[in-house]
């Protein structure tokens, strides 16, 4: 048996599988993939890899690879010690992240580790497993699966790993494991992988361009490049957004830098049309993580009294466009009745 | 050369084949139909109107069919005595209301009826044309051209008239012109065509349905029906913008009843699916006509000072998507460069 320690990583996109090939050339893990819609594809040829970090790979896969998450109680698995997770986080959907997971997690074991995005993604996680260390991992990398198995990664990988608050835990247990999951993520010598105690603002900085440039692009399906040409969008929509998030975070005991806001602004390249997730999501058809994203620091606004009409509003058209999808796919559904035009 | 009243219709769909329908049926009016896109089908065929209000009519043609507005100077025309604008007023495309009826204006003598929604429409008219009194028209009209010169009228015609105010003419002027619209309009004995002397009032009664819902479902695609059925989205978005409009109308001097917010979000029918019209037009890739309905009300708002951050966020949502269309139909470009897909 392998003296490696033993990750579990769940959602083998562009991000998922740049986090496995990477922990694993570190020479520190044994990753098993759980593969979904590219599990067939993997499984004959492997993974195919043109890395800005890693060159380029071809036919590599990782120790074991699975079309379902493991049920580590009835397989009598050996535990995992790790679980990376990098799906979306599509709190509004089931199954959710918790009830993905559940059946690899060993109680007062596994160590979490949530590379996504948004808010308070660790809180039910908490409730589900009270006694496991929960990881924030805020990732920067570019990566993305351009047929199944092969994966384009165009900015680097700098990872940002810290330990959530778990009350039932002392803090050097958590603070433990995050160490533990950067020394593994740094073996490899070819990323950037970091230990920042401070989450919430971490993931409060990031909320900036998230919360506000994901919200616009999804509603507008206009992306942030001609956002900025056009400077207007930024002006009425986008900033405004950025700063009732400053100000939650603020109120929130998280002090962002005054440029901040600007920074945000302009910090995609300036040469290309830039779609955040949320609107390629949208335009898939695919659910938005729009819970976490903007739901969550807007249930925070409303639990420390800061003022934020603009969020509330952008969360009410979302929630209508999420909604939308649900029906769409079949989750929601009206009754029949004729569509009538209203003409004047 | 006829005795009768001498009527331009400029905007020739469902609501304006209606009127002038109605116009020349009551005898007093010979109206000359500007057509576009279904000229040549009338032309040939004339119109077939199946109406709530006047039953079967097939082959029908007003007095003087066009296919572009007339030049009064050039073709040495007797005047209009009223030019009834139903076209859309698309404030922010060239070209505008004032451009397209210019030529068809004789100045001191024209008086000029806006069927269209939304606020201060007639202020650009009254600056190209300050001697001639401008009409306000809100019809409550369901009528719908299904193809080239068929219309369906499916709910009654009523129409409210009133003069907007002219600083450069006296008032019974404008009164007078109001009134015998009204005689012209009322002569078939049926249809309901009212005069009010509270443009103001009758005009912001309607934006609070127009400004909100409009605003709402064509940036979620969402239509009435099953905002109504699932209740967050009235409560989310369509409330919150209602309550906006209804204070910057008390602040505007036209108190709406209290009851308006409650009777609006349920005015349309229960068992059908309704689409305002500014969501079909986004689905359609028409121009929305979101300067005059949610613009305007804005501007007044900030011109008064009344707070109004709800319909700030969706005014510039709205810009956004219409900047869009613009982009499709080549009014508006961006340089070249590759799409970037940000993963993370």
């Amino acid at each position: 048996m392998s003296n490696k320690t033993n990750v579990l990583l769940v959602g083998s996109g562009g991000v998922g599988t740049l986090a496995a090939y990477n922990l694993e050339i570190g020479g520190l893990a044994s990753v098993t993939s759980v593969l979904r819609s590219n599990h067939d594809a993997v499984s004959q040829n492997g993974f195919t890899i043109t890395s800005l970090d890693h060159g380029y790979v071809k036919g590599w896969k990782p120790s074991t690879i699975r079309n379902s998450v493991p049920d580590v109680g009835k397989e009598c698995l050996r535990p995992f010690d790790f679980i990376v997770v990098t799906t979306k986080n599509i709190a509004d959907v089931s199954p959710t992240v918790t009830e993905t997971i559940a059946p690899a997690v060993t109680a007062g074991h596994t160590t979490i580790v949530l590379l996504q995005n948004g808010l308070n993604i660790e809180k039910p996680l908490l409730v589900a497993f009270p006694m496991n260390p929960v990881l924030s991992g805020v990732s920067l990398i570019g990566a993305t699966e351009t047929s199944p198995g092969v994966i384009l990664h165009d900015d680097r990988d700098r990872l940002i790993i810290g330990a959530f608050t778990n009350p039932n835990l002392p803090l050097s247990t958590s603070i433990t494991s995050a160490q533990m999951f950067v020394q593994l993520y740094s073996a490899s010598e070819k990323v950037s992988c970091t230990y920042n105690e401070n989450v919430g603002f971490v993931r409060w900085r990031k909320l900036v361009y998230n919360a506000c440039y994901n919200s616009a692009c999804a509603i507008t399906h206009m992306d942030t490049s001609r956002m900025r040409i056009l400077k207007y969008p930024i002006d009425d929509v986008v900033r405004p957004l950025m700063l009732e998030i400053v100000a939650i975070a603020k109120a929130a005991g998280h002090v962002l830098p005054e440029s901040i806001v600007e920074d945000m602004i302009n910090c995609d390249p300036e040469d290309t049309y830039f779609k955040p997730s949320m609107q390629q999501d949208i335009e898939k058809g695919n659910f938005m993580e729009f819970e976490n994203i903007v739901g969550e620091p807007l249930r925070e606004a409303e639990k420390l009294a800061v003022p934020a009409p603009n969020l509330k509003m952008v969360y009410g058209l979302l929630k209508i466009l999420q909604t939308n999808i649900k029906e769409a796919k079949g989750l929601v559904s009206f009754p029949t009745g004729p569509i009538l035009l209203d003409q004047f």
